[in-house]
């Protein structure tokens, strides 16, 4: 009897909140890979918020998952079988394409061979993977961060908001960390070197609270969440601030909603600031550079990455539905299979 | 007797739009100008949006006018008087420094000495001056149009927004006019060579409007006004576009109100869009290049000027709020003097 793989497909398209009914356990025959493709089976799925935009009908830059269709997502697992002559039973790949299944039929075109020098295959999802290199990139290459300057960052202790503050840190910047948790905070600080943090959650006024942590403005603001916290950056900006929009999250689970709130033009205009939207696939012919140096950086101590580990596929709805109300702490996989 | 100087002076400061009664006339006798100073007599004083910035008193890029204060404003006149070896009774000079006055007392530092080979005196307020600078540099070094891009241009027909379109034009691009007066439209198509217009006032559906204009999307939006136009575009953003803050003339009125709309941050993150902010200050070590370039288009025939010329100092409050509401046509001036 052939192996059965379990996905997960989605059932209903969520407006507003998604729950765990929206997607549906199915179970089939492991697929034969076809010529040129490989059969791997998953170690660990990654959870994203950009998954949220996914599921929505709203336009992005992709298309969206349809009713029925495997659930779309990233995973890191062991090649089963081969049939390209660049891959062999027994590799540890990554894809973005790998679904929320146990067994994925993956495109070499879009998976990459994990060279285990760097790090684990976990790494390959968080610090050497999306987030991490979402981090390198947009910080560095939009954000053009400079010694002395403030760099505030939302979604702090996050997958990608924690590698952001401790590059920032290492590129000689004063760091502000977001979060909506006490213990977020505290590990900010105490973990990742951040110079200081402001609770969204609590703060009784977030523009005051920010402007307390942050006396000559803000020059860099990487921006995970949108919505009130990006409002509060924008009335402390300073001349030539770069605000990089990087995630959307406060406003996933209204898309195709207007995400209404102040306008801001006159605080751009009058410091000439540059709001810039970032994604990740446009620095593809980069990212062993920022592979090599984040791996260093982690080898020297200089930055470490939290991951928050779920277990079991049936999980996934649950743990993308932590992700997006904040629950998570560090980086959200969920265990697939033992190596 | 000495001869006398009128000058208008704040008299209150306007909550909402202004009103003539906002400003007083007074008179004084002409001031000698201090050693390394130089005493003019204006010909021309200019009338531009940044004037209503300088009469709130929320956060911008320069002090406010007080309560008694001449009123800021550039003007272009001749020397009276001087005393700094650069400048000679006669010369034509333009000072972003005048205020509205028959006689200023100039600061050399920031008077320019007119070159009439480049244009005529009032050209130091339009095409060659402040606005027509603005457009020169927010387009190519903020914009940085290409070829076969589509640009809209808000306040189209206005002292910078004309600009703007014919050198979009010049540089191979489909350009789109957005004004709030058929007249200004038509004019833009026909003698600014803009392929087609919006009429933002009369259009039922704004954005549905722009759109039929602009089946490719847009590539560079020159933002003059800020508001529902600053809306309508966000919306039709194309990979990549570019936001040129400008001007938020339509905010002008309820500065220090926040100024709510969309946020548009997920368009800006799916489309990797650009949005920053101008001021003309940045780019002064490159004026004349602009105005080499600007004059050279213009004697070539490929950039026209219009103008909407008013009569006399007392008529500076009337002529400002002309342009509040958008009644003026074209780069508006007041002519105070004859040579």
């Amino acid at each position: 009897m052939p192996e059965m793989n379990r996905r997960l497909v989605l059932a209903n398209r969520p407006h507003g909140m998604p729950k765990e009914s929206d997607w549906r356990m199915e179970s089939a025959p492991v697929s034969e890979p076809e010529d040129g493709k490989i059969l791997a089976r998953a170690l660990y799925l990654s959870v994203d918020p950009y998954m949220r935009g996914r599921i929505a009908t709203s336009k992005s830059y992709a298309k969206s998952v349809e009713i029925g269709e495997t659930m779309v997502g990233g995973g890191v697992g062991r090649v089963v079988a081969s049939r390209h002559p660049d891959f062999q039973a027994g590799d540890t790949v990554e894809s973005m394409a790998w679904g929320w299944q146990d067994y994925a039929v993956l495109d070499p075109k879009i998976t990459r061979k994990l060279d285990q020098r760097y790090g684990s295959p976990r790494d390959a999802l968080g610090l050497l993977g999306l987030p991490g290199l979402t981090a390198y990139f947009a910080l560095l290459d939009v954000g053009q961060p400079n010694p002395g300057e403030t760099v505030v960052v939302s979604s702090a202790s996050g997958a990608v908001g924690q590698v952001v503050g401790q590059i920032a840190k290492i590129k000689g910047c004063r760091t502000i960390a977001v979060a909506g948790d006490d213990r977020k905070i505290d590990w900010c600080v105490r973990d990742c070197g951040y110079d200081a943090g402001v609770n969204y959650k609590t703060a009784k006024d977030l523009p005051a609270a920010l402007a307390a942590v942050c006396p000559d403005g803000i020059d860099v603001y990487f921006d995970n969440t949108g919505g009130p916290i990006h409002d509060a950056v924008m009335g402390l900006i300073r001349l030539r601030a770069r605000i990089i929009i990087c995630g959307t999250i406060s406003n996933y689970n209204r898309l195709g909603e207007p995400d209404m709130g102040p306008r801001h033009l006159r605080q751009v205009l009058i410091n000439r600031a540059r709001i810039q939207g970032f994604l990740l696939w446009d620095f593809q012919h980069r990212y062993q550079e920022a592979i090599t140096q984040l791996a260093a950086w982690a080898k020297e101590g200089r930055i470490k990455y939290r991951e928050d580990v779920m277990d079991g596929l049936q999980n996934m709805p649950r743990a993308f539905l932590r992700l997006l109300t904040g629950e998570n702490f560090g980086k959200l996989l969920v265990k697939i299979a033992d190596a």
